[in-house]
């Protein structure tokens, strides 16, 4: 007996990620394939490589796309910058800092967890002051923290880990796209972003970038890089002039990327940036009128992902449930420390417009009401709209 | 300035993979994406777990998708599986046993290479022998050799394998949906594929299947696995019945997965399988009639990947040029010692029909006569279709 033809149920993707796709992105994904190495393909992995070096801000060479999600493009900059022997500090404060510490720790290197409650972020004080101490080969920090919404300003940070003769590692898997990331200017020496958030491609791409210097420090290695698949010095040989084939690239995946990029530059940097803001502002507002506060401090809090509490007395479950079920939204569910507490409403890329905006915040009065919760009918939106409105 | 929108051209994909991507799998890609814990999707995991299954054939509960290409599915088997301090034997007889090795040795796992020429396969016999000298905790051995295209028999080693107290690792990347691939018959204890050879998906996913033997292993094991994106036994809860968060799956790409798979078996295996060994047979004749012969010995034949010998004064570069400029056919070049001596003629999947050989064996005839190669005008197609006429 085989199973069902595949028909997906249409949804709005609010949550922490993948979010909606842009409609050009799923059609390129399904154009004709290609060879990996193809004179057509090659050109375009030329052309996708610099789009990305315009997205990162940054002119490494060594700009691409590792052929994995997100979490590959961790271990990636991660098991190439390190090897057992080297030390490394992780600052952990939320899943994907202990996430990024964990994967450094199967290196064998010496890691050093620098921990902050969740939903708080670093001081460049107390970087320098570990840094100092424990003198690491490289520092990894989390732009923008997926499981608590915070925010963590890189180039305060950079300075002092430069400062201390280390290299900067830079998660900016839900940052990139959203917010601006300026890999040449705040001297990111390594960075891996994710397909699957403010970039509206599906999941299974992670766009990353070394520093020449990154680049230095790989060469100068005593050990092979523990993984064949995420080497980047052979992965450099693929995606530079010589195309020595290494694993086959995933073709259509980078047809999906090469359009959402495009998508991305078309409507420019500063503007896709501001879009973010307003959209965040706009819902802010709504959840404001009605009691919703976030997780993550002012000033700290991320445009692409909302994480709010969970209004006293409202069931979790039940509201997402209903979202899901209803409405046909997503929204994502608090992890670890927040499991419960918090939700993640996530307007990332395509995902981040009034359309959406509006849906939400409709369809959380009309859950909230039916669970008692207090406030006037329509203040959401009015809310909302006073913002798009200039007010 | 932006770069060209997206066109890639129209091929037919005749190499060693990526292959032709069925009409209805890129549809499928294109279909909207849905979260990684929708309900809907975790669903359509199961029902992807079972058609995995039924075309490993095996109960093996541990049987999903690598969210990686092949390359990736090869190292999550090896990584998993060894650890330093373990013994490895890795038969090397062309470039993905080399790669089997290069990863092994990355994981401080002592690895022993036992090599045989380009093109010849593995007797039990040397395999026994060096089982017994060696005492391996792993021997792993390449099914569909795609560099040589040498078909090596895995059910006269498993039986050695075993004797000798090892596990067995099987490399079916090319083999899995083109020749019966039975892993609980042939008592294989952990196998990967990729989604781009005969299963006529676009590359980014690699199937693979872990034995309950191969499980028990990499729960005893002393380290924890060095790929944290790999770690078989976090993957395992997300899918398995606890749908823990690991990373974020390629939800599109396994939709494509989906479809390519449940194409496989609405058809149903001995039919696909007959149908590439006819096609195949097709090819061979043509080739034959003009005088080109295969790289692997005749019995030992791989019916999806025609490796055959450039004939003598044949320019290679030129020929395969003129395929893809003037015929938009791609073939593969030969590889490491095979380099300009082989051409690999892939017939997988979708790809292998009567069209595309009548195709190529034509396009060929004409290049070929360009070149002053003597033969009958006509006899290629004449030969092909003597075998389709069941002659």
């Amino acid at each position: 007996m085989l199973p069902a033809p595949l028909n997906p149920p249409i949804r709005t993707l609010l949550g922490p990620g993948p979010s909606d796709v842009h409609p050009r992105v799923l059609a390129a994904l399904a154009k004709n394939t290609v060879g990996h190495l193809d004179p057509y393909y090659l050109e375009m992995m030329n052309d996708l490589q610099q789009m990305l070096r315009d997205l990162f801000r940054t002119k490494n060479e060594m700009t691409m796309a590792i052929s994995g999600t997100g979490s590959a493009g961790m271990e990636a900059t991660v098991v190439n910058l390190i090897e057992p022997g080297d030390a490394m500090v992780v600052g952990v404060n939320g899943v994907f800092g202990a996430r990024m510490a964990d994967v450094a720790e199967r290196t064998g290197a010496t890691v050093t967890r620098l921990e902050r409650s969740w939903g708080e972020v670093f001081t460049p004080e107390e970087i320098a002051a570990t840094v100092e101490r424990v003198k690491p080969k490289v520092v990894g920090i989390v732009m923008a923290e997926t499981s608590t919404g915070a925010y963590q300003p890189i180039e305060p940070i950079s300075r002092v880990v430069h400062d201390g003769g280390a290299l900067l590692l830079v998660d900016a898997v839900t940052s990139l796209g959203g917010v601006p990331v300026e890999v040449d200017q705040w001297q990111i020496d390594a960075i891996y972003s994710g397909s699957q958030k403010c970039l509206s491609c599906p999941p299974g791409l992670a766009p990353v970038s070394f520093s020449a210097k990154a680049m230095e420090a790989i060469k100068s290695r005593k050990t092979k890089v523990q993984s064949w698949y995420l080497d980047v010095t052979m992965l450099a040989n693929y995606w530079g002039q010589n195309r020595v084939y290494h694993h086959t690239a995933p073709i259509n995946m980078s047809y999906g990327l090469y359009e959402a990029v495009r998508i991305i530059h078309e409507e420019g940097l500063d503007a896709c940036f501001a879009r973010h803001q307003l959209q965040h502002r706009a819902l802010k507002a709504g959840l404001a009128a009605i009691g919703i506060t976030y997780a993550a401090a002012e000033g700290y809090q991320l445009p692409m992902l909302n994480a709010v509490h969970v209004p006293p007395g409202i069931d979790d479950t039940a509201v997402r449930a209903g979202l899901l079920n209803r409405f046909g939204i997503e929204i994502g569910a608090g992890l670890g420390a927040f499991k419960g507490k918090v939700w993640r409403i996530g307007l990332m890329g395509y995902g981040s417009r009034v359309a959406n905006v509006m849906l939400l915040l409709g369809a959380l009065e009309q859950l909230l009401a039916e669970q008692g919760h207090k406030f006037t009918p329509g203040s959401t939106l009015a809310a909302a709209n006073a913002i798009y409105a200039g007010k």
